[in-house]
């Protein structure tokens, strides 16, 4: 029996350390806005919740969300044809545009989008993300284009 | 001394219990976005911090900031052009639209200011609060009114 104790902590600990921490999803307390519904369209890799926060309307062309990534989920490439904000709230993000090099998103970061850019965003590999989405939408909504591979995806993952 | 001592007990007690509790300015650890700078500008009562987050330019009209107000700290009456939208992030803040009940914002709470619809918003009277203002530039700037004067500012406080 002490053995198999051994064996089983030893296990445990191997478990835990191989990845260095386990998945993180975003714990509720830590959010500030409701996760909302999840996301069920193929526009998404992975598991993705939206709230939306704010609809755009004829008045004011500005629609608002907050989106819950889990650890592994992302946008596919898309593009907003007036541009969009992107706030980080929690968690670790990563977002890259066509050409450039992955950026590392945490809380407190601001991405400002630019028009008809194609780039993608999502959580990290091992941490959850969670970002309010500010679009523009006086020019028509999101062009979504192909998947993430999963090379793109664990680009520069050392940053 | 026992006497004394039993007065300045007393009083503490008196001077806590008074207002239930004491100013509380939001901690620095709790903030998403850091504080930014002092607005010295006569458009806001009390002491208001401001961070920019995104400027407006040509290609997106929207200008994105995280305001921070403590205890007592209000905008004057405005009107924007194009209306607002704002997030509340921490603390209790007050929003009042004219010819409307002051409403109380708390942590996660979302208001679409109309165009040109004349309000205010800012900290409760115990406690900071902490929004990010969402303003669409393209109708030009933010139009200053009269201060919120204290009948206003305490208003409906037993909600």
């Amino acid at each position: 029996m002490k053995n198999i104790s051994i064996i089983a902590f030893a296990a445990t600990v191997l478990m835990c350390g191989c990845k260095g921490q386990p998945d993180s999803p975003i714990p509720e307390k830590d959010l500030i806005f409701a996760k909302g519904q999840k996301i069920e369209n193929d526009n998404f890799q992975g598991t993705v919740f939206l709230n939306n926060l704010v609809m755009a309307d004829s008045v004011n062309n500005t629609a608002v969300g907050s989106v819950t990534f889990e650890p592994g989920a992302r946008t596919k490439w898309h593009v907003h044809p007036a541009g969009q904000i992107i706030l980080a709230l929690a968690g670790k993000g990563y977002y890259q545009e066509q050409g450039k090099a992955k950026l590392i998103l945490k809380k407190g970061d601001v991405i400002k989008c630019p028009p008809s850019i194609p780039h993608w965003h999502g959580a990290s590999t091992d941490t959850g993300f969670v970002q309010v989405a500010i679009t523009n939408r006086e020019n028509g909504p999101t062009v979504w284009l192909e998947a993430v591979t999963e090379r793109e995806y664990k680009s520069y993952n050392n940053q």
